[in-house]
């Protein structure tokens, strides 16, 4: 029967997630929530629609007024205002009003840019997110950050607004090339980084099994992840405190994934950009080296990149493009540090030195 | 020292609406909300800036850490996602983070527009609205309805944010040219209508004085208008019901706004709307006759029209048009009727031929 974690959202319990191995209860869960006598969109990119859709169209079809669906090429330069805008343009040919539902069955881009053509078509429709990436599943999909790039900046544009239903067949992710299942476990990672010392334990002793994909070990660690993003997210829905630690790695990584024009992906950048924070953690006199090595070596060990060879911008650079990231506050960037594996917080005292040393860290191909 | 109103949100006092006689107490305002080591931006149209640009500029300047401004050529044609995009760069080149503001100088449009930047730009930061037309003064500033048009349809991507302050200098009304004071008059009387019969009697017997702009007449008029503002969107601050009584004229307003290509004013086709609105509920036996023509009194009285000459559409194209609006919901539309002059409700039950039967009255000339 799979498993369920509950959201709560202003005080309430706002939206479930949906832990299943197949897409058979989506219809029924939809139906519980009230929806059927409406429109349903469902959003994909060209290399989901090709594997799932006509499975989520075949259940959804009979049970709403009308099913229809949007989709567009794969890949994260299309995750960007001009594709919301054609969104836009599909549900006012099909004459969606605010009582209609938008379904985002895809990866983070799908599910960002779903989320947030819902948070503004007519101020705001319902959508559920039907995560099919490791990434996805454990991660963007729960929390209701939504956003599109604008001008290669990530994320620039965006709201946040909260999906009615998480629901994750976890079977899908067999079908992921293992480049993509790699870098997904790179947000898994860090949830025990920042938070939670036993479950660092577990992703450590666990790699052989995760990496094969085995049942058991992949049910827990997503419900173990899920578990961690709720608890963030439900106190400081909206990034004014705590929420800002599950950007661990992304200052660094986020430079880096928009330095590369994404051809390296979110969560190849953020291992990246955490071996870079935990080097400057460990400088600081926070971390201690054996941590450091630990760390490097879970990331390692899930095939996670932790130096950056042959790139062709320098740390200086890389450090530039920081400065233009959203977590800047009246100009000093907020960065998350590791007092231990399994404990961050932030800081927005870090000198421009002490963020070099960090890039230089993983630019140094010798030492990892 | 002026009136002031306060607006709850979430259970909880969220901003004030100030009512004054210049803008000397701005800065003194946006200090006392914690503003000031950060950076601000003006957002104002080209006829705003031409007057209040400048003045404002010198108000905030010496308070905030760097204050820019964003002129946009004036006219609701440009109330687009360009537009937008183009206030997006702007803040983007001058590095604006989360804790940055936006204040929006100017009429409606300015106000939506920077609402909705607002809104998603870094997924929110803060807005004040500095309402300058009798439009936004008495009614689009309050209650954190932003938008913009897209395709030509109007205020179809937004978002409902709310400003963190809403401050009016009801002198820079003597600036309006009188077609734009007499199209705003149109949501004044119309909370009259829907709401309120007191304020009916006050407006049917004071229109001499609020035309010649008397200053007690126009403090006591804003201030009766923006209360009657407030109570509906605090207690339905997203459209889910109550509120929708503000879209009395609406319907068949904004059909004829947009076949207008936007060359009526707003105010003036909610004027026309809430005639055939009006005629409708007396053909349900909803409204006397008497009432009907009290309203179309009043409506005249401001200067106000009542019939649609030489409008190059039918009202067969003035139906269909009406059903592209976002007050759709399952395919049926949510329609203001008044029961009485100071008493509205919404009806989805109304046919296709009752509502042609509104909008023919109004096209009929001979009639009004």
């Amino acid at each position: 029967m799979g498993k369920t974690i509950t959201v709560s959202y202003e005080g309430k319990p706002y939206y479930d997630i949906e832990i299943q191995k197949d897409f058979s209860l989506l219809a029924d869960k939809l139906s519980k929530l009230g929806y059927g006598t409406n429109k349903v969109c469902i959003i994909a990119d060209s290399n989901v629609a090709a594997l799932y859709l006509e499975e989520v169209e075949a259940l959804l079809s009979p049970m709403f007024a009308f099913c229809t669906s949007f989709v567009f090429e794969a890949g994260e330069e299309n995750k960007n205002t001009d594709t919301v805008g054609h969104v836009y343009e599909h549900l006012i040919e099909n004459k969606f009003d605010r009582k209609d539902l938008l379904v985002a069955l895809g990866g983070g881009v799908v599910g960002d840019l779903t989320g947030f053509a819902a948070a503004t078509y007519l101020r705001g429709i319902d959508f559920i997110q039907v995560p099919t990436t490791l990434l996805a599943q454990t991660d963007s999909s729960i929390g209701g950050k939504t956003g599109v790039d604008f001008m290669k900046y990530k994320n620039m544009v965006g709201a946040f607004y909260m999906p009615r239903l998480v629901y994750m067949n976890i079977s899908v992710l067999k079908s992921l090339p293992p480049r993509q299942f790699t870098a997904g476990m790179a947000e898994i990672v860090k949830h025990g980084f920042i938070k939670d010392t036993a479950y660092t334990k577990f992703i450590r002793e666990n790699s052989k099994a995760i990496m094969e994909q085995q049942p058991a070990a992949m049910e827990e660690m997503i419900f173990r992840s899920c578990h961690i993003k709720r608890e963030v997210v439900e106190h400081d829905p909206k990034e004014q405190g705590e929420r800002a630690l599950l950007n661990f790695g992304h200052t660094i990584g986020h430079a880096i994934e928009k330095l590369s024009d994404f051809t390296l992906y979110h969560g190849e950048c953020v291992s990246l950009g955490m071996a870079g924070a935990a080097y400057i953690s460990h400088r600081l006199g926070k971390l201690a080296e054996q941590e450091l090595q630990d760390l490097l070596h879970i990331l390692k060990s899930y095939g996670l990149p932790v130096s950056l060879k042959e790139f062709p911008y320098g740390a200086e650079e890389i450090l530039a493009a920081t400065k233009l990231d959203k977590k800047m506050e009246s100009g000093k960037i907020k960065f998350i540090i590791l007092n231990a594996l399994g404990q961050a917080y932030i800081t927005k005292e870090l000198t421009d030195e002490q963020i070099l040393g960090g890039i230089s860290y993983i630019l140094e191909k010798e030492k990892c």
